[in-house]
């Protein structure tokens, strides 16, 4: 359990914070804490002070809150609106490869302005996780000086919010998105042929999600492949790709370094956080986890990536 | 193109010499020269002395002899049959990621009884491409004293040979498959859990191909990671996998060295051979490829794997 608390982030994340019902082929779990910003605050939390930007309902469980701060998040710029919280139903099929969506309830995710706390607006560090693209630039706007900012989206905003989407490309250290969005985004059927052409609408660097397949990281000078860490049991792969970017931000953040070399070993952190976060449901696993897990599967990792001895 | 000729071979090579005639969705080519033995042998012949051991009918086109022997390949161990060449015809479909087989015709093909030739009973390395298992099994017997043998094989084997597949797997070093033929072969599900239940049969490593996902090997030690060359354009990948284990054979066989860090190094030269081979039908971009274009590569592929400055 991480312990930097009472300090100003050093990293500040925008997403959604949810209430999820998940059934995989094996188990279901209802009303579960989730939402990007849960992971990734969460998997942030173990480099460096970390700070929650999203909204809740009247109704968000006490208990939920207090996981939260037993991770150290600051919760300065958690909103608590009148009526419900976010809440998402899913179901993953077969070998937890298809990922269906059964229903989704906005509820006070609807009216979502997100407004940072004035401890919050020195930040270096940014993560504006998978929400709608003129969120995300409203909330980059009251951070004075980012150093290094992430931005993740999804197919409905390229579909729904396009120029917006367009808008905050430019003004991003780092796109993340899987490959299927890269190919959607930029009309290119290779992975290699979409990041070239998503290097060329602004950002430094291009971040390639693909999965149990790893991803990839594009820049101007080249392309950095991560396989991903193998997996024996996956329980619940929600939230993977927030716990990776989330892990990633902190490790960087904890250097308060931002080339590429950094950014690499950054990858692999936010892999090993993510395959532990998929080991249980919701923060489960990861509210057990401690650093020292984290550097032994670090390593394990790297030997298994390994071209000398 | 190399040069190594009028030596035994260090490496053999048995499989299938095939004429294919393949479409893709943007071409079609007919009457190529295809055939795991044609890759694998091409691709080793960068590195290392290779005799093929394989059948041709009469009907076997002189130029695709001469066009062997301009790779330095022994074919002294290439027995031609009156009869045809057996034939291949095959359909890709979407973006190249679905393969089809139109027709298959044995011809003297089923009638294959592989004697290796007296020059080629000391060589070291052997390459077991995808036949019969007990065709596999009757070469591995005729080798003096095998430094290093690797196994390819498929599902037809899998369903029809199960018993002569595992008396061959207790006898490689290296077996490797693709992850469904692993699945299929094990009955269980996971990557890593099939891998460790295809170590317990006998070899001492598996290496499991995922294509444009890259590959992995498995042994008692742990695991090592690859991914795969990322690839602008793709012609054809037909014969990818053979010219992989080709590549890895071959630069294996050049260092003389079975340790698992040089096993490695050549998974990365096999990767980057077939990354070259697919960019043209049958061995076209094989014949033009130059070892300073191989290493060029080489060194490309490792920077995009660096984890260090």
């Amino acid at each position: 359990m991480p312990s930097k608390k009472n300090m100003n982030p050093e990293i500040v994340v925008v997403g959604s914070v949810a209430v999820d019902t998940i059934k995989t082929p094996w188990e279901k779990r209802a009303n579960i804490l989730g939402g990007s910003a849960s992971y990734a605050c969460a998997a942030a939390s173990f480099f460096a002070p970390v700070g929650m930007v999203g909204v809740v309902g009247t109704d968000f469980p006490r208990r939920y809150r207090k996981l939260y701060e037993s991770f150290g998040i600051d919760l300065a710029g958690l909103q608590s609106l009148p009526g419900k919280t976010f809440r998402w139903t899913g179901v993953y099929e077969k070998n937890m490869d298809v990922r269906r969506t059964i229903c989704t309830e906005l509820n006070v995710f609807a009216s979502f302005h997100p407004d940072l706390p004035p401890t919050y607006r020195r930040a270096p560090y940014l993560f504006l996780a998978n929400i709608a693209p003129d969120l995300q630039l409203h909330v980059l706007s009251q951070i004075e000086k980012p150093r290094f900012v992430i931005a993740d989206t999804m197919d409905l905003w390229i579909n729904t919010a396009r120029e917006p989407l367009k808008e905050l490309i430019r003004h991003v250290d780092l796109l993340t998105l899987n490959e299927s969005e890269a190919h959607h985004l930029t009309g290119k059927a290779g992975l290699v042929k979409a990041a070239v052409r998503l290097l060329g609408m602004g950002p430094r660097y291009v971040l390639i999600k693909k999965g149990e397949h790893g991803s990839a990281l594009f820049s101007d000078d080249g392309v950095f492949l991560l396989p991903a860490f193998p997996l024996l049991d996956v329980k619940d792969p929600t939230g993977a790709g927030d716990t990776f970017a989330g892990g990633l931000i902190g490790w960087m953040a904890e250097r308060n370094r931002t080339d590429e070399i950094t950014l690499r070993n950054a990858m692999l952190y936010g892999s090993v956080v993510a395959s532990f976060g998929v080991e249980d449901f919701s923060l489960d696993r990861l509210a057990k986890l401690t650093r020292k897990e984290i550097e032994t599967r670090a390593a394990e990792f790297r030997r298994m990536l390994a071209l000398r001895a």
